[in-house]
């Protein structure tokens, strides 16, 4: 089974990353760019046998507990098969 | 027009933070996680005005000379409107 979890800042979080590649773009003549956001994604495999119902649900603590910040950070988890 | 630019090593590359992260999930009790590997993604937002034509060509320029290192990485883009 092969799972994709997308983090990202919460909208109302600040992302300097972002707006320094936005202001990158502008000055390579990119300038219909209006914001950049930047996340991370993590794609993980896992062996098989576990039932979908129990990937699911470690799938959703491995993204809560260790990939993604509760604070800061929101997290969408996604399979692929 | 909003599009997310997904960019990740080449399959032929070895991703070390990937490894790590897939020890300490081992660490934690998470044995079923056969693989991770890591990957970053762009949300871009552009300004209205644009011809989809036009946004594609843009984006993939981008993609191909700004926010992936095509020697190691691939990227994909996908548009959300």
């Amino acid at each position: 089974m092969k799972a994709r979890v997308y983090v990202s800042f919460k909208p109302t979080v600040l992302d300097p990353q972002g707006q320094t590649i936005r202001g990158a773009l502008a000055g390579l003549g990119h300038t219909s760019v209006s914001e950049v956001r930047q996340g991370k994604f993590f794609e993980i495999e896992m062996k098989p046998g576990a039932t979908r119902d129990s990937a699911i649900r470690e799938m959703d603590q491995i993204a809560r507990d260790v990939l993604a910040n509760p604070v800061i950070e929101e997290y969408r988890v996604e399979f692929l098969d």
